[in-house]
């Protein structure tokens, strides 16, 4: 990527002591990133904390390292050199951030697009698919010697960004990434199947219900699933946690726009779009106040299940009709 | 890989008009082999008509020339050179043979490891991921020029028989050849999309009576799948077509072994074991009549789904309990 380090690495030569943060509800990337990079600053002779607002979730307590991930409160003491990762803005450091000092020094090392250059130092690669590819550029380039631990977590994080491999940022240059890492020690057979092939029991619970209540329009171009709050309670499943749910709307054969509407918190309904190749759901949540893009996207509306669902389901047929379908 | 196509490469040149075969029901590779060889064979000026026992597959007829597999019964004549892809032996071919000629010269490509070499040339490399891969020596090597449609053929081939790179023959090599499709013009991202996210109606009310039907072992070890011949019929889908479905006993945090266990013709019960790492499950099915591997294997007992499914949860327990777990 003709990436330089060069401040990267003059901020991490002048510290001796790094706290290393994340994003809170930390996923592969935020993980790999993490462990990848607090090997890195040890190898180099640094004395290293790393932190997440966030408990790592239990799928990656395999990594190398996990377990040394602590919660800001578990940490005493206070850090004048901190190294961010996957982070677009201070905010997504949550209460990590209170174990900084007034004087802190930050390097900033994200991928995401809308990065406000919070840090000191700033390593922000938008064209990267994952933070880990950029700690991949860096290491590559000699910061430090890989090893089976540094492999295994930048892949991780690569894997994981680029959903398995399977969205658009999966580039020759990922591919030939990942080749290398798992050349260099990177298990990449058991990280796939221990990061991406497991499930809960409140997941699979969820699942079910899920699939229970799914509809399709009758000319099968629309699926949706309806989640009420105490199909959370049954499940035992939490509602932040629907992950994955809408895609069994949407990757149904012939439909082009999957919906996933779910009771959040009283009188307000969260709804999650994801449309495959045809419909601009990005649109349609714009002019009902959320966000997202062409192909995934969601809003959050007041009142009742029935009525947002009703209101959606035009919304997206007008949108359908409207591209001639 | 070292391989030489010489023979291959002879055996082309000396014919005009090809039959090109690969296995019954087939998969992405034997769609994507089947579809990469035709283009290819075109591409050096020769006839082409390709032929599957089996109707392609609904996800995959987004493939350019997909549509132009034919059904044995739709193709008339006899064709005296053929080249197979991804058979093992000839019965794979199924009822396509019927259209070769006595005296055909057959030319056999494969990756798998059982191959009795039934062709008149045989090309035949185990180490290969895919018969896509060693497709892909076949045309790097210079047999023809790459374009879009022959590097999305072989990617998809190579995409699907590593279970989307999460297998363990998803190796540098692999990754590598990956690489350089996505730049040679494979849409790598809408690949995935079309072939690896898509669902029937059929699977998705079989996976919820699956999910509904899902039980585990008190130590959350075992988890398994019961489905009845009534399920099958309720949910539309075929009882050959349960793909997948034993993978959400098997994923599930905690779980060793994940069992589906599905009533098959009258009195007879088919039951499939997948194992994380503990389990030889290879050596279960074995005990009972059936073979796989380690982490995949299989049997079909004679019995009710009761019988069954207390004789298998014995046996995977001795197992367990052997293990010292």
């Amino acid at each position: 990527m003709n990436q330089t380090f060069d401040a990267l690495n003059r901020f991490i030569e002048r510290g001796t002591r790094f706290l290393v943060v994340s994003h809170l509800n930390p996923d592969g990337d935020a993980i790999g990133s993490t462990l990848a990079m607090g090997y890195a600053l040890r190898k180099l002779g640094k004395e290293v904390t790393m932190v997440n607002e966030s408990p790592v979730p239990d799928k990656f307590l395999f990594l190398p390292g996990a377990d040394e991930i602590r919660l800001p409160e578990e940490v005493d003491g206070m850090f004048d050199t901190v190294i961010a990762l996957d982070c677009a803005d201070r905010a997504r450091i949550g209460t990590a951030v209170n174990l900084f000092a007034e004087s802190a020094r930050v390097a900033n090392v994200d991928h995401h697009v809308t990065n406000d250059l919070f840090g000191d130092v700033n390593v922000v690669v938008p064209r990267a698919a994952a933070t880990a590819e950029i700690l991949f550029d860096w290491i590559d380039g000699g910061a430090v010697d890989w090893d089976d631990a540094l492999a295994g977590t930048v892949y991780t994080g690569l894997l994981t960004d680029t959903g398995g491999f399977r969205y658009s940022n999966a580039t020759p240059a990922v591919f030939r990434k990942a080749a290398k890492l798992v050349e260099t020690g990177a298990h990449a057979h058991r990280i796939a199947d221990l990061v991406l092939e497991t499930l809960t029991m409140e997941q699979i619970r969820l699942i079910r219900i899920a699939l229970s209540s799914l509809q399709r329009s009758e000319d099968g171009k629309i699926a949706w699933i309806r989640l009420r709050r105490e199909d959370f309670e049954q499940s035992g499943q939490s509602r932040q946690d629907v992950d994955g749910i809408v895609n069994y709307a949407r990757n149904i054969i012939g439909v082009d726009v999957g919906i996933l509407i779910r009771e959040s918190d009283a009188g307000s309904v969260k709804v999650s779009l994801r449309s495959r190749e045809r419909v601009d759901v990005g649109k349609i949540a714009k002019e009902l106040g959320g966000g997202g893009h062409a192909r995934a996207a969601g809003f959050t509306a007041r009142g009742t299940l029935d009525e947002v669902e009703q209101m959606i389901l035009q919304h997206v047929r007008a949108e359908l009709g409207r591209d001639g379908q």
